[in-house]
């Protein structure tokens, strides 16, 4: 008889594009993976972890083109896995995140496919921290808020985000029009220090730093583009006080 | 002449707790340093990646006494700096997020010593997940919020708090009682959803989960200590849902 193969599924985060921001344990599962089912945001030199007869399966969108569907990604994922083979599911940032890990998860537990989940080091903090931007800072503000621009069932409660000491909003580079005159109207001051981070951790990042009021009108006089992260709060003006960490931004 | 030796300061997040949620370039730069600052909750594990000869410096707390006074850290990384060493301060967590690390850059920036920050995963993300709960999930929760339940300068803005989807609260051991009261009196249902997990990611850690208006009591009946985060929101609900990761918790 044979033996009975068991395929696994690791729902893995790869952060948020510096390939060094790579976890120990997702660069050791990469190197043990038979498959590697993976996003749009993943920087090339992450994928050169996996073995070169690795098999790669791209699942992320084709120039602002359509996404894979969600279920058909799950099919893949559970197909693999009963094929006996050790995947690895790899997204930008981390998995629970904005990152429908725990659609994944739920699937993935329903089909009864053994799976593990690996954090990642999620854009909402590694990039403003690119772009020398303390998310949270002594006396300037003791909490953080992560939502995202892009939402599934219902506007975003834009009262709550607009009280936020730090707001970290995804997804946010092609409606910072909508999102400012939202929180703006929802009495969050125009002269709230903001800043626009395109490609956080990229070799080709870039930041435009504005008020809340002006920052829409600046990213898109720099034709900011996706992906990209809108910080809204007084920490945004620590980057003056931090140049350094801006030069190297 | 001497070649100038110039020295510098990684101020690096060694995440929560498990040596394997460490990122490549901490490792890296633990590889190079000449001398590793560190805090309490650092796994012994990750700092075996040091030098043998490397100088270690513990600048944490003893057993719940007083930590190490704030500019007195600053004192040895600069004083470390100008003796031409590579520093790694290492801190539990990321650098940026209830770290401090916002103030030992400023401080490295006045006293005009290189530095880098090298971002680390989050408790606040990497936490739940190892208690599988997803901090974000489509139809559940669209934002999350990381605060503190130390806060110098002032109480948190606790009506903002009881309106978070999704709260993750950071050092809540030694105060559930007093928090939740505060969650409850600005309007959080006390049916929520609630979790606690102490020591997460570690070999040793443990879950209690349960209702907000029961999570005090029943964290006290469990003996919960510190390191300890409360999570709050119908996404802790989730975890009934994937037992597989429940079980690996």
């Amino acid at each position: 008889m044979r033996e009975q193969v068991k395929g696994r599924v690791y729902l893995v985060g790869a952060g948020p594009g510096d390939p060094e921001l790579l976890t120990l344990r997702a660069a050791r599962l990469l190197k043990e993976a038979d498959t590697v089912v993976h996003d749009r945001l993943i920087h090339p030199a992450v994928l050169e972890h996996a073995r070169p007869h690795a098999r790669l399966i791209y699942v992320g969108k084709e120039g602002g083109g359509e996404s894979v569907r969600q279920e058909d990604i799950h099919t893949v994922l559970i197909a693999q896995a009963r094929l006996g083979r050790r995947v690895v599911r790899l997204k930008g940032g981390d998995p629970f995140v904005f990152g429908r890990g725990g659609e994944e998860a739920l699937a993935l537990e329903e089909a009864g496919i053994p799976y593990e989940v690996v954090p990642g080091l999620s854009a909402g903090i590694a990039v403003p921290a690119s772009a020398a931007i303390p998310v949270t800072h002594r006396d300037v503000s003791g909490e953080v808020t992560f939502a995202t621009a892009h939402r599934a069932g219902g506007a975003p409660d834009w009262a709550f985000l607009a009280r936020a000491q730090t707001l970290v909003l995804f997804m946010a580079g092609d409606r910072l029009e909508e999102v400012v005159s939202a929180l703006v109207s929802h009495g969050r001051a125009a002269s709230t220090p903001a800043a626009v981070v395109e490609a956080g951790t990229w070799e080709h990042q870039r930041v435009v730093e504005s008020t809340l009021g002006n920052i829409a009108l600046e990213a898109r006089r720099d034709a900011i583009g996706s992906p990209a992260l809108l910080v809204v709060g007084e920490v945004v003006a620590l980057r003056s006080r931090l140049p350094s960490l801006v030069a190297r931004g």
